[in-house]
């Protein structure tokens, strides 16, 4: 592996733990726990792991000497800046606690553990990856933990390897399915423990107890680079909207933080549009109005960011794509028979009036992802329609038709962006490098306590990384009752923008000013080795939050 | 404006000068110069400015006293990080010479001149932009400076503010015109002159006595750092190919230094295809055959950078568009009468039988663009045509028919990005703001030594900034005769890749390794407080033809 100077530099940081995990730690439990919502099913559901106090680590008086112990670890999901140094975090607490422990790694995700697929991961491993990107050390995958098979497959290879301990580093899903896990193992008394750890750059994976998911500070803060680049060129050539769409599944944090850190002319929010029931042409007259008032200034230039799952936010959509997946679904034979440059009227004459108009009303190449582009179920493909070309194109044409009317003289040109494979394997920031690290070793700690069915939890991370509270969290008490592909099923709550947080707040606070006059801020790239305000400052949206 | 962490601690930063602009300068005549081609023409065109010595600046004994003079400056054509540095420096020198020298700066472009569009830069408006990226401290425009009537109108306010020297900031073409503009001035004996700044990201704009233009090294550093992201996330995720497109206009410069930076596994250099008069199928092979070897090794994903400019570069794809361009000219009421749906097979049954058959093989997407997205003279706007997803899609279909034939087996999926206004105005790195600053510096050098028809050149910059060489380039010597428009007319020589280049021989030396193993490389995000090997480095490019 060829090094760039600057990962070889980086490679020698030492990230910043909190003070209790200097040395021996002793866990302090707190209350016993309750489960978010629906508690009599979910303590029926999970007999074991229901109900168990909140720890805290707090420094021990003398050092234990703890004996040696395997534990296995696998990232799940979606890349995120970080994990390896949670991996290294946990080598390290391991090691710390006993020399002779072991970590194996599974191969590209939970399909490892299942496919008994692993490698050791020694300490020649551990320091090549060190305070790095991606997740290429033993790579990711989206294979679900759910059945009880692959629970039994899995403890085949645990007991193989004499594997105590098992962490799961994953978003909402892979976490719910890690205290699934670690139910089971306890019930049939497998003697493995399974412990937590919450990432993903989506922001969506927190609640009272999780400040945060790892990753979603380094991610915005490359996406803020960019866009606040993107800015300076708007505001020096004078000639172009951007609109840029952002990644982050539903949730809006992405978009948000990302607007906090580089005040935009206009940012949507698929949480705002759905509580405000807003139409695609409300959104669309939001934007052209923001473009009209910005040309009236002779400013004929701005920035637009949109969150990636805005068009299931808009109730009409959600609506038109349910009746055209529906429709799709029952007219497959007759829909196949019509020549391609038809099935455009052909859907618009069959669908209801009120969806019928909308279908009209789309852009031609979008209207053709809805109804061609359709996965193998047959379903519509939200994820692909390029909502950034869609809004710039109906923004163009709304401003072309106010132009007509006489209500608006400017002049109008786009551009257009997707961001998010850009940010998900940035190397970590210093506020992930330590917060990751962080979460490793304190899983460690959780091991060494021999607790299971808890998540990682390192807290109080606007402060100064010695008075950050390492600890661990009943995955049970984030855990409520949902339908999830027609069943109900307990599942950790996903945290979406709250419209009564102060990161949401504040936004609004500000975006009629951010909107009319031009008021960019320029984040520039993430630095590692400048003053702390500049390299140790974590998201707008956790400072906005911790502030309250 | 409110600044972020980085902008404000960012302020404080001293540019790097070469040694002799420390304190006073005496320009020292080193020999007498030539056209690189058509020496009596440009002669001839240019008989106050021809011939002229090249130009060192050398530390004086003494300091010189100094009348104060006014200076305009102009930034000319697209973004480029570091221009307000070029300004910073400008102001600086005059006012080293004379605390009562003034500067102004001519907003939106060359266009600010020729409507008299001006405003003074003060101190206070200078110390806020040193070291910033975008050029929003006057905007730039792409108005040419071709006409005497611009001449004349641009000297009644350069003689109503008094402004002895007009700096202007641009391109090739900028810079030619400059030339023109300082030949003109001299020849009326206006006694304005005026000085050129090499300034491209595109890196096109460099020869024997002009190293590099300025925001070469720093978009291509952006870039670096989010092909390295995505390179990461790709060897994570195991299950993409990335088609990334890059800016840069003609040249591959930049496509080059980012592979240099990066090391993907296939990237297209522009310069090459047309040298081996490659067609777009064997592009489409080339990289179809790359995806074949690295599935045989179970790696279904990788990084393909392709440059902005690949289609004109295709022989095959220029005859087509010039017969497209000509074919639509002669026939455009008829194909306006065509039914949408009828123009692509009405179009193939025209064409010549050879530019038929290409324009049947390019999926409908970019056949469409061809015939209807030109611009106002009817030319087919080859800039609009999204060639990442061109070539994904093509690539995609050569491996359904090899799979069909059984010659591949691999999976394929890819995802297209496209890189230009993401580095355009990003804050200088050390090396450009260094660069940028000294070349300012030594044009106020060039101003005070009253020369005109030079462009402000510094040296030797792969040595430490001490070392670097501050001097003036006379414009005619980097020109030749081309044809433009039908009319021969003497421009500066554009650069492109050298294929006997050290850059490109290093590349070439490296792909196939490149191609088939996972050699990427990470470079991170560009660092300003760091270790010199991580901040001062400049780009490879420029190292690698120094080296030779």
């Amino acid at each position: 592996m060829t090094k760039s100077a600057l990962q070889i530099a980086r490679a020698a940081y030492q990230p910043k733990v909190p003070a209790a995990l200097k040395g021996a730690v002793k866990a302090v439990d707190g209350e016993m726990t309750q489960s978010v919502a629906d508690q009599e099913e979910i303590k029926k559901l999970f007999p074991n792991t229901y109900g168990m106090p909140v720890i805290t680590f707090e420094p021990a008086d003398a050092p234990q000497e703890l004996p040696a112990v395997n534990v296995g670890v696998i990232l799940s999901g979606g890349q995120a800046p970080g994990g390896h140094n949670v991996i290294a975090g946990i080598f390290d607490g391991i090691k710390a606690a006993n020399k002779d422990s072991r970590l194996y790694g599974f191969i590209l995700g939970p399909g490892g553990l299942v496919d008994h697929n692993y490698m050791e991961l020694t300490a020649d491993i551990i320091d090549e990856y060190r305070n790095t990107g991606g997740f290429d050390m033993i790579g990711s995958g989206r294979t679900k933990l759910e059945a009880k098979e692959q629970y039994d497959k899995g403890l085949e290879i645990l007991k193989q390897l004499n594997i105590k301990a098992l962490v799961i580093i994953g978003g909402d899903d892979s976490n719910t399915n890690a205290c699934v896990l670690a139910e089971y193992y306890k019930a049939i008394g497998a003697g493995v423990q399974v412990i937590g750890c919450p990432k993903t750059i989506d922001g969506d994976l927190k609640n009272e107890v999780i400040e945060t998911s790892f990753g979603f500070d380094t991610a915005c803060k490359v996406y803020s680079e960019v866009i606040g680049n993107i800015e300076r060129d708007c505001n020096s050539a004078r000639k172009y909207w951007h609109f840029i769409k952002l990644m982050g599944r539903s949730a809006s944090h992405i978009a948000l933080e990302c607007a906090l850190q580089t005040q935009p002319n206009v940012c949507i929010i698929s949480e705002e549009v759905e509580a405000k029931n807003q139409s695609l042409d409300d959104v669309v007259n939001y934007i052209a109005s923001v473009v009209a008032t910005r040309a009236e200034n002779g400013n004929n230039f701005g920035t637009v960011l949109i969150p990636e799952g805005l068009i299931e936010f808009i109730p009409a959509m959600k609506n038109l794509i349910a009746e055209l997946n529906d429709f799709l679904a029952h007219n497959e034979a007759e829909f196949k028979q019509i020549d391609k440059t038809e099935q455009r009227a052909y859907i618009i004459s069959k669908l209801s009036k009120e969806n019928s108009e909308l279908y009209a009303s789309l852009p031609e190449g979008v209207a053709r992802q809805l109804s061609l582009d359709r996965d193998p179920h047959g379903n519509v493909q939200v994820s692909l329609i390029e909502t950034e070309k869609l809004l710039a194109e109906m923004v163009g044409n709304r401003l072309a038709e106010w132009k007509a009317e006489g209500k608006y003289k400017g002049k109008f040109a786009s551009q257009v962006h997707f961001f998010g494979y850009e940010g998900r394997c940035a190397a970590p920031s210093n506020y992930d490098a330590d917060y990751c690290y962080s979460l490793g070793y304190t899983a460690s700690c959780l091991i060494n306590a021999g607790k299971t069915g808890y998540m990682s939890s390192v807290r109080n991370t606007t402060a100064p990384a010695d008075q950050w509270i390492a600890g661990g969290i009943p995955v049970t008490m984030m855990m409520n009752m949902e339908r999830r592909h027609g069943e109900m099923k307990p599942v950790i709550q996903k945290a979406l923008v709250k419209l009564d947080g102060a990161p949401f707040k504040t936004f609004a606070a500000n975006r009629e000013n951010w909107a009319v006059n031009t008021e960019y801020v320029y984040p520039g790239p993430i630095q590692y080795f400048g003053p702390t305000e500049v390299c140790d400052q974590t998201t707008k949206t956790l400072q906005l939050e911790q502030a309250k």
